[in-house]
């Protein structure tokens, strides 16, 4: 899974830059026209989500700068927040070396996990004792 | 795409453990038998790349503390640094809330990336200019 195009800008120094349509027209979405996206929050660094965008996805989330993702489960566009309220305002997007993944710092309103945690990832594996640990509990209203 | 079994781990509160195996046998992977996993530096919460592991790579990253990914250009295991001498050593693993992405904190020995740069995410987007900026050089050697 060689990107050329993503090859070619290896070289390229600190603060060149390149066409944004370029970038975009050779990211690598997978068979469902998808690319996986990472949340982090702008901040903390903390790691909030992985969710996933297509072309229209990417275009909405970069015009509006409401993070946009599209919805395997419901197969639709989905603004975060939009039933939740817990929406996150894009800080900045960059995508990795060979075009295959977003990584997107952002603003967090409220919880980013739909159980209402901050971030999904409370779910920590130890191998020592053979158990996963819950990290976070959902927090009192 | 509801994973039931993770969604009764939803209420379990902080400190709560489940078997390591329940929560392995319940992950979601892909049509090709994949998950997507962040690397997230231990000291710096720098996001460093995305790979992705099958249930082999998930057990020898658990078991060894080597990362231990699954190439998919390659069609095999590769353990990280086995030819760059880049490894990664296993933090802590998490799972998501529902199932389909695992996130680690390592501990990088030199580049996370095939370029040399630490992270992988290195072309940042503005769309003011409409352009995509490299934010790192190549360093040198």
């Amino acid at each position: 899974m060689i990107n050329s195009t993503f090859v070619a800008f290896e070289e390229c120094r600190k603060g060149d830059r390149l066409p944004i349509s370029t970038v975009i027209d050779n990211l690598v979405f997978d068979t469902n026209g998808l690319i996986p996206v990472v949340a982090q929050d702008h901040q903390s660094g903390e790691v909030l989500m992985l969710a996933w965008m297509n072309r229209v996805a990417i275009e909405l989330t970069l015009t509006s700068g409401d993070m946009t993702y599209w919805s395997r489960s419901r197969s639709e566009l989905w603004r975060k927040g939009d039933t939740s309220g817990h929406g996150q305002r894009l800080k900045t997007m960059r995508a990795d070396c060979d075009g295959d993944t977003l990584l997107c710092d952002v603003e967090q309103i409220g919880a980013a996990c739909h159980t209402g945690r901050k971030s999904c990832f409370y779910l920590q594996m130890d191998i020592n004792s053979m158990s996963a640990a819950i990290t976070e509990s959902i927090p009192a209203i």
